[in-house]
């Protein structure tokens, strides 16, 4: 697809829409042109930073009548290039979009603009009866961004990911209108979800510039326990016995020895268990001590069998707990310091088949001739695997990336799983999408794309290819 | 929309597709022109019960070639007549594709034909650790039939609706091909969620044949209290109160005195608690005795601000606990037998405005001269609201109705709900959509059912009009 350039005629006309001057950039730096993995690099050639509907409803609408690519944008913390202006065109920067607009604790909803990030709403939060209870690691991601990308986290077995906490959504579409898409209401059954079409577009179907979410009764306690066993696998499989015994945790992540070595180094500290080769950390949440004890108990039984050893039990707010948690957090970032360059896998798969996909996992690692080290969440099924370049040149870890990559989408597509359970399929994903979901399947994308965004402005060339 | 008349050439190509000869029924009876409500009545000219997911495709391709209406259908205990013939054409009875064809305990899956009953679900399940989690009232509903409406049922509150349950559906577009949308992994961020646009579309989308439900550990413990309030208002507005304490109730449904009395004369019973005007059912599920105690005890602290009366606490399978949940789900029949004629509306507001809804409904009934009983779901804003004919002639009742019902509307979209929560729209309602949502709204959905059915022969003339 063909677009326009950016005249001095348009320039000026864009300029009219917006108030004040430092939020109208014509000379983007390099801030704009690179997400939190970097290995997507693409300039705007503007940079407008609203901070009303209206003037996204201007600026949309120029764009869309001129043919000039717009992309949404938030703090920036993607992985797959989603957010980038690879056309160039005008870089929709939401950051300053960032007010909480309603507090409504008698409907158990809050209303803000699609740039506020999560560590403010949880800031406004934190002295009240409620919370936003889904979890990605990134607090400093935009509530928008989560929605884009139907962002996961931490306490999906039990909470469900972002969509699960969306009531409504206003949206600026390509036409340049304002659209209220869902309800302050909990239940709908009338006509389609749009709402759930926009959650995971990745900015392609238009632009979220108000989100209300759900508020969640504050849990009051909480329990953590780390688990060792002798294998991943046995601490994998450990999960599903979990769940059947009644026991919901709020989070079960997992990891291997050798991502907790690389932590170890990073942080220059001990993690808290030296015995083992793979771990889960377990986080249970309920109303009472006695639960969430009781629940625990009934965990740690039930882990015997996959001769689990001696389970860390952690009090919320101890530092042994804070500390676990950190590593956790931390993980990406210490395989990223252990590697000149990486990309990832997010693939997500049904949770019985978590095993298999390590054990293709190190077969690559064998035949390909590179190291992968990855660690994810065991209660759903979503795994972080990373592909790291050591000494390899960049033409050599290209290449060994792409075969390791399309071998994890093709064992993730025998057993049932998804390209992307968080990160999404951005810029980077793209050229796989067709081929792991099928011509037929694409072309719907494609008509719904259209229907949207008839002349495809609006972030294109992301997840989908537009022409077959 | 003018479609072709089903001809003798038509007839025998059909026939071919089909295996048994009583799977295709030439001379519907009445069984077949009316939903549970009776208020739409409409004949189609042939009746198929498909098996397989093969002859799904070739009716419905050849319906498509040939333009014929088809109309997928359920066991029928829909209120909206969203699962009738209005066109004529081809009824799609998908009750006798009603196998459980995969039960996938270490990933908390379970796979199943659409046909199938829910009731037929929870007694594979019986004797499992795992539950399917959503609890409509309607037992005997097909699990398609609730994927159509996205049902909501008196969990929603803790556990949400349909749409949260459902991993993965099969579904045959109007060309006639079988599509995967979703997958039997937990999380997605892969591209636009079609999954989601089928949930709740009425089958105007396409014909759901198989679904993939998320099993969820079966609750150990459960507890219910009776409340008895002074007013409805009263136990309604004690609600936000409860989950700002911390506690999360599986459910909380409330009732006023009004349908209790109709009620009691129904089933010829006495409720168990005669004082009071307004009434809500706590049910509250959790690991251990303990946690349900407490988050009890929880409960009744926090609602003596509103002037709640002795509660009537009830052990789970105690026969008072069966007699008000019992009384609870014959609501709806206690009411209908009260009035020669009776018409709907399930309106789903904040939960919040509740209250406001209740007074309009008083004063509607002064307004127009009509009883209009109602009880519903205090945890989620959803209310079912019936109009009665009583002594009124149908002329005076259609009249009154469409006040009652047009106002009652107006009342939900002043306060930012839904037209209906979980019966949706079908084709009693949709001469009101349009107005209720926007042209601009509707103009969206007619693209995309479009993009999905280029020629409008999968169940024409539901939900929303296709000409503005």
């Amino acid at each position: 697809m063909s677009y326009n350039k950016i005249t001095s005629k348009d320039l000026e006309q864009l300029r009219s829409f917006i108030r004040d001057e430092d939020r109208f950039i014509t000379k983007p730096t390099v801030h704009w042109d690179h997400d939190q993995f970097k290995t997507v690099r693409a300039m705007p050639d503007l940079v407008i930073q609203p901070t009303t509907n209206e003037e996204v409803e201007k600026v949309v609408k120029y764009a869309s009548d001129h043919h000039i690519p717009i992309v949404p944008r938030g703090n920036s913390t993607g992985l797959m290039g989603a957010n980038l202006s690879v056309d160039g065109g005008i870089s929709l920067d939401m950051i300053k979009m960032n007010k909480i607009l309603s507090y409504e604790p008698n409907n158990l909803t809050m209303t803000v603009q699609a740039g506020i990030r999560l560590k403010d709403m949880e800031e406004f939060l934190a002295d009240k009866p409620f919370t936003y209870m889904p979890a990605p690691a990134m607090h400093w991601a935009t509530i928008g961004g989560n929605v884009d990308t139907n962002a996961g986290g931490l306490k999906a077995i039990k909470y469900g990911v972002t969509r699960e906490h969306i009531r409504e959504l206003k949206v600026v579409l390509a036409n340049g209108k304002l659209y209220k898409f869902g309800a302050k209401a909990v239940k709908s059954s009338s006509g389609y979800s749009l709402k759930d079409l926009i959650i995971g577009s990745e900015g392609t179907l238009g632009v979220v510039t108000e989100v209300t979410v759900r508020l969640y009764p504050r849990p009051k306690e909480i329990i953590n326990a780390l688990i060792p066993y002798p294998t991943l696998t046995q601490a994998i499989k450990s999960v599903p016995a979990i769940l059947a015994s009644g026991v919901v945790p709020t989070t079960v992540e997992f990891m291997g020895r050798k991502v907790i070595d690389l932590w170890e180094s990073y942080a220059n500290q001990k993690f808290p268990v030296s015995e083992g080769n793979g771990f889960i950390i377990v986080g249970i949440d309920a109303f009472t001590k006695g639960e969430v004890e009781a629940e625990l108990k009934q965990v740690l039984e039930t882990v015997k069998q996959f001769d689990a050893g001696k389970a860390v039990v952690l009090a919320a707010d101890s530092d042994e707990a804070k500390l676990i948690w950190k590593a956790r957090e931390e993980l990406l970032l210490a395989i990223q310091k252990s590697t000149p360059m990486m990309d990832e896998v997010d693939i997500s798969v049904p949770i019985d088949h978590i095993p298999d996909v390590l054990k293709r996992i190190d077969e690559l690692e064998k035949e390909v001739g590179m190291r992968i080290p990855n660690f994810g969440h065991a209660g759903d099924g979503n795994l972080h695997i990373y592909l790291c370049s050591d000494d390899d040149s960049k033409e050599v870890f290209d290449k060994k990336s792409k075969e390791v990559i399309t071998e994890l989408y093709k064992k993730a597509k025998e057993v049932d799983g998804n390209m992307s359970g968080e990160h999404g399929i951005g810029y980077a994903r793209e050229p796989y999408f067709e081929d792991y979901y099928g011509k037929d399947y694409v072309e719907m994308l494609r008509k719904i794309k259209l229907a949207f965004d008839p002349n495809d402005i609006i972030n294109p060339d992301k997840v989908f290819p537009m022409h077959g």
